[in-house]
């Protein structure tokens, strides 16, 4: 595989250049997963542009071996890398790969059809139409949410285009109840303090006043989730002053504490105020696969939007509609192929293999929870409910500042700094009621209970470093 | 690669597991495209719901062999697949896949990083800056445009998110300056009655009341580019009104006919009216890679969004911001690693490999027109500027009622009805003035002169097959 000569025609699909180009990526990956347990897991002592400094200003003139493209993968973008696939990535929360989703998508770009509009590619519009059917009965929801039952559904890309749709249909429907524009600057929308960051973005990307996103106040005495009482109030308060509550979004595993809204008595709520309930349940959701985790989603039918989405174009005769043009059921015209991944990933691991995946995942972090109560020195700040862990160094931990939160929230941001900079784990924080806590998200393709076992060795032994550091000057 | 037993634990990243499911995909894929070109190039005769039927209604409980997987591929998905790779496919615009593409994707996927944020991974965020970068500069566009200039860029997933991206900075600049937000019922936006239908959605989507979505006509006698003088003429009625020009939208080879707008008159034009002022060229935009083409962006520095977008955020001191958090710069909080898919092909490729897989497009769709044009029976409806023909069968073509559009409108239809049911080849239209147009748009990655060639046999014989038909009765 040389330099394609200047005059040499590109043949973009050239099998041979298709076996090339595949094969030199695929030992490429090989590598990197079995290499990708010894790199620091956060990109760490970067500063900022130092990447951008090692590449070329302008593309090169000619083609270059794809070898040539992987040598400089190695040496200038792995080591600025954050690697989301280790074992041992705890951040955020994880974003799995697989080699069914590799495959998945290898299919999709390959056939690279568009499914834009049924006419476009029939077999791929109808293909998502049957993958979003397998995944509302795997959740266990209403039959109502099922195509062949009238109700249906769409993949999109991002939780924040489900709100963008979904928040734009609520408005227009709301605007043309209430004749003329001007109203939409008295529409409000209801989110929760645990309510993600994207539906704001997604509120203010539709034109809600950005001083019409109210958001409600949560608190440990409900496990951080929203309660029905609290949105009364907020929207009676609300509708004495004029304006009108559009949306309202409940959540089935928050982004930074995992808290759970119940979604029941929310959807009666909104259903009193003729409100839109949209229900986020991106962590939490595909938990639901499992029976045990299914009353998390008890009220569903309710919500206005889940899998159901705007442009459901119902038939009113119970049965699906023939042929879905799914651009209308999203924010972009164009759309890649995503139902073949989602297809290939159910079928090669199929539900029992994907349930499993989730409960090892959730014993896992049940472990660690439980390791961590039993550890004086740490406290759960919020009850487990999926495989995320919210702990800290408690109040109590040898320092003579019991109580003090800002003291605590020092050692523990110390803490999350040490055990991060070790290259050995990568976890993440959020602040709930002034208190800085370190979340474990337990969900990485490859995390098995002895990466948390070690997670839990590592955070041990600098929980004494720091702790030693700190309770040295007061003891003086 | 037996089934996975119940008890096996998935092993998602296991090294032999990617190896058997992404050799399973490529042997596929090589037999696909050796075979693509013998399939009908549109999925035809499907009647709604067929593949839907032939599919479980629910997800397998235990997972399957790659290989069975596949079988089903084959049978129940590809004969209801569009075959968008097919070299004879000219349809809507073709959607290319290469070898390197297909590399990129892999590596995308196979790495499975998140850049939403610097910190995430940055060298993921720097790859970002430094391929927008690479194609401001292969695009001839002025300094200001890269980030080493205090400009910058980001890859949106399509169209529709740029133009809604770009429309809600837009509105949130004008409401800020209007003081009040229910300004929003008088602000206008402007697009031509040839700019894509993407863009009423992205404006209806950011809540642009649509009575105010202002689209003006244009004609033949500008090659149906939109002229000043008619944003003009629309602005200063609209203004009279009190009404408030926030938008107006050009493109550089729009989707219909692959008409361009003079972007300098009108960039100058938005200007004087205080208008944010949008260049779409999804889809000619490419090709302003060749210097050839660049003189169509001729005026792009008096735009306000074309690489440039959303949340830039110039430190003033004419540097590239040190650490971008791209997901300001996009709707969605999430984002796949989508720099190194287009990095890995313009390495692969080279500037020269891409600038003369464009020119041969071109040249074949030359080719084509002039063929057109020298048979009395046709004629070419627009100028070519790219790679589309516009044409039909002309009305002084053997039919007694010269002239009339109805009767021509008819026979092209059937034309393109006729060509299309051979399988042989897949075309779409576009009507414009009252005329249906056939639409020849040339691009397909392994489409040569060769398949051009046969489409222009292909459409001869149809045609004199049709005209038969429509000329008999009335020659009787």
């Amino acid at each position: 595989m040389s330099s394609l000569p200047l005059d040499a025609p590109m043949k973009p699909l050239d099998p041979h250049a298709i076996a090339g180009d595949s094969q030199a990526i695929l030992e490429f990956l090989a590598e990197y997963y079995r290499d990708v347990d010894k790199y620091p897991v956060r990109a760490a002592d970067l500063e900022p542009g130092r990447v951008r400094k090692l590449l070329p200003e302008a593309a090169p003139e000619h083609g270059e071996p794809m070898e040539h493209i992987l040598e400089d993968v190695r040496r200038d973008i792995l080591p600025g890398l954050t690697h989301w696939q280790s074992p041992r990535f705890f951040a955020f929360f994880p974003m799995n790969a697989s080699s069914a989703g590799l495959a998945g998508e290898m299919l999709s770009v390959g056939l690279n059809v568009v499914p834009f509009v049924w006419a476009a590619s029939p077999a791929a519009a109808e293909l998502e139409s049957v993958v979003v059917d397998w995944m509302a009965r795997l959740f266990g929801l209403p039959r109502r949410f099922l195509f062949s039952s009238g109700g249906g559904g769409v993949l999109q890309g991002s939780t924040c285009e489900a709100v963008v749709c979904t928040l734009a249909a609520a408005r227009d429907r709301a605007l043309g109840r209430l004749g003329g524009h001007e109203a939409i600057a008295r529409l409000v929308v209801y989110a929760s303090d645990q309510t993600h960051a994207t539906f704001q973005k997604g509120a203010r990307l539709v034109g809600i006043p950005p001083s019409n996103f109210h958001v409600i106040r949560t608190s440990a005495a409900s496990g951080y989730g929203l309660t029905a009482e609290a949105v009364r109030a907020a929207v009676d308060h609300d509708v004495g002053l004029g304006l009108v509550p559009l949306y309202l979004c409940a959540t089935v595993g928050t982004t930074g504490l995992g808290a759970v809204d119940h979604v029941r008595e929310l959807g009666e709520e909104a259903l009193r105020h003729g409100m839109w309930m949209h229900l986020d349940a991106a962590y939490a959701g595909s938990a639901a696969i499992c029976p045990e985790f299914q009353d998390y989603l008890d009220g569903a039918e309710l919500a206005d939007s889940y899998l159901k989405n705007v442009g459901a174009d119902d038939d009113g005769a119970g049965k699906a509609p023939a042929a879905i043009d799914y651009k209308d059921w999203q924010i972009s015209m164009t759309r890649r192929f995503r139902a073949i991944k989602l297809w290939v990933i159910l079928r090669r691991y199929g539900a029992a293999g994907m349930r499993a995946h989730i409960r090892r995942h959730v014993a896992a972090a049940k472990w660690f929870e439980q390791r961590v109560a039993a550890d004086e020195r740490f406290e759960v700040v919020v009850p487990r409910r999926f495989s995320l862990v919210c702990f800290r160094l408690a109040p109590r931990s040898g320092l003579d500042d019991d109580g003090d939160d800002d003291a605590t929230n020092h050692v523990n941001r110390d803490l999350l700094a040490a055990v991060n900079a070790s290259g050995r784990a990568f976890m993440t924080h959020f602040v709930v009621d002034g208190k800085f806590v370190i979340r474990l998200a337990v969900g990485g393709a490859s995390t098995e209970l002895q990466h948390v076992m070690e997670v839990w060795d590592l955070l041990q032994g600098k929980a004494a470093e720091v702790l030693q550091h700190y309770v040295k000057p007061n003891g003086l």
